[in-house]
């Protein structure tokens, strides 16, 4: 007996195998990372549910939402962290997937406080300029609305910078979040980011006086893979 | 011929389980860590025995004693830091397992006689404040009983803390125990130490003059996945 | 039926071996390096494909060109930073294979822009003092002919250097190129110097002032390893 | 046809078996280290043949040496660092076992020509003291006789120390050697160095002031596994 069909059965496969790509890449431990989709034509985001562990993951337990946060199918509560990704779909208006984890080298930055500098070309490859850390949210913000107020900073700390240069952000005291045009993409973000943090870390241990990357050869790395006029990879 | 059935079966295969998790999450090598499981009610403790590698552990060779150290049953010595957890579970009556390790990072935050400062809410998801650590042991309290002494000194610095709230400790000079209310918990929370205890190293390699988070943001992660206003997961 | 057979196709196959080591050595994540051979009878290069992955690569993908640059042979793009190997088979006549990675303690070297000193005898037994850092570029050679002119960067380094005595330099800002006798002998270099980066940020997180060995150690482990007198190994 | 006898098989079989523990520890890359064992009734030293990788050794491979280094059965050349290896057992008496590797925390360390302190009981559970470092050589001692005079700088740092008691030294601007009464035992003291190497470079990472533990908690550890009141494992 076949299946029987589940709605925007798609989205939720890829946002499944996103999701179970997160230990793949050991970019989590237990349940500590969530990725999410949207389909921005039919309005709909989905998105892993609280609290499941990878291995057990399947299309069908991909919670559906519209942007306001209701529940259009799914048996699971979604994401304790869904406020989050709705604020960023809401604002973001390009981006097409969400991932946040606990990774531990870009924790690390977002527990100090630091913005990771562009220090080389792995950087500049992907992030046009420094990952910004967002500024400690305040009590009130904290206490209320909490997760709802984690998606304002991280929309506020980008005020001035373009989300499609920078696909990624630390949230001070907590960890990093990243996005993407699919749910692959956004993972993708993740692991580049875990692994320029990781030798971040070691360049500053090497030599704590060291700057950032100058800005010829920021644009240099950056457009010759992004924009109109990128020359990596095959055509 | 069927096994002849053993005593307490089901504990014994717990705390077999848990000790066996220790090598899979590379917390542990050769024998160096051990996981124990009380049922208060029978009054029977169950732990790992000395000096056996974890890959011929069975639930027979799991040594059930009572709560004054008397072996019940098994044929083997039980561990060496049995008298450590025996004091624990007399002191902190609703603990239900006990995990010692030498898992390396929560190790080094011993060896430096450093408490790990809640840095984030990777922390604060599971400790409620820093994860301290004990005062280096007297002279005395080594040379008799040190294995008891062990488990005083850690319920000696509990003296203003709730185990339930922060179920791990460092022994200074030694290593990590941790608990909860059985022995896969015991084992997670060792787990979260470790992974905690690799993030504060290097978020105070990033910057030496990290302080704390503040109380709001320790409260709600610690509340949204503890007590009775928990909203984390499914319910 | 057959294979047709494919041009120079034991270069290529060497070549798509030893970029297929990359990930089994760790070096990289992605497509984040590439491993190139030279037939200098043949005057045939032959150099991994542009922005493709390792685990699907074949002989067949492998690009082949002559040492302008222009394509023999080969479907795909070559890698981006074909100009940089070209310029270093040009320069250092006496080299087989190049390889480039952004492997993560030797890039954070290069981030750091700073030399590897010689802490040890393990990288004495490799390299006959310590690993170079290039000059950082300036503007516009970033900006016109960036890949050759990183070659260039590496040649002007060597100018008072012996490629066969160091095979290895970590361009400032960006990462390490290894090369040797054939591509296996490149990529050997690599794992060997990230092995020796490692290490080396290690050494002087222990001891911030520690300086190089004498002369008469790195000539010791570096002559019995290589030149008429070397006496490891089987003969 | 069965195969031929070869000599010395038992001893030769442990020590190819302890060669090949080294990778599967993460203690080598490529052919870097080399475990030799005595059997000091017969005279005679087995040791890994130079430059052969781990995973093609084979009993027969091993070569079969007497104390003054005379090859006594063997198709290959033994370990360019057999000399270090005789001087070991001609001077520790009742060593049976002898092993060196490039292991990167320890090697670290020896290059830091620093010794390790005992900052904790997993530290003092296998070595009573501080494992030491010799003194970097001399000139003339590196021209001449090497390997053996390698041998003969760890011999002198151990005029005042028992190498029962601790079985590993670093090698200054070198690496580290480990011993015990067989194979096994060697390679495991390895296994435990490298471990404590690590923990030790965290420790002080964390606090560099940090001192050693004190004398009790030291004899405490060290004695409740070694020794005639030992009560550690099974009897």
């Amino acid at each position: 007996m076949p299946d029987s069909p589940i709605m925007h059965e798609q989205i939720r496969k890829a946002v499944c195998r996103a999701n179970m790509q997160l230990p793949a890449h050991n970019l989590v431990i237990y349940s500590w990372g969530n990725v999410s989709a949207i389909d921005r034509e039919a309005g709909v985001v989905a998105i892993k549910p609280s609290g499941v562990e990878y291995d057990s993951l399947t299309p069908e337990k991909i919670v559906l939402l519209d942007l306001d946060g209701n529940i259009i199918d799914g048996d699971f509560n979604p994401s304790s962290d869904t406020p989050t990704h709705l604020e960023l779909y809401r604002s973001f208006k390009n981006i097409g997937a969400v991932c946040h984890t606990h990774a531990p080298a870009a924790t690390a930055w977002a527990q100090a406080c630091r913005e990771i500098p562009c220090f080389g070309t792995t950087h500049a490859d992907f992030y046009y300029g420094p990952v910004p850390t967002t500024e400690p949210m305040m009590e009130n913000a904290i206490k209320n609305d909490y997760e709802l107020n984690t998606g304002k900073a991280i929309v506020q700390r980008f005020a001035d910078l373009d989300p499609a240069e920078v696909p990624a952000v630390l949230v001070a005291n907590h960890g990093p979040f990243t996005w993407g045009q699919d749910a692959a993409k956004a993972v993708e973000s993740m692991v580049v980011l875990e692994q320029t943090a990781k030798m971040a870390i070691d360049t500053i241990t090497i030599n704590p006086q060291q700057g950032p990357i100058n800005k010829a050869l920021l644009d240099k790395h950056y457009l010759r893979k992004h924009g109109k006029n990128a020359y990596y990879g095959q055509k």
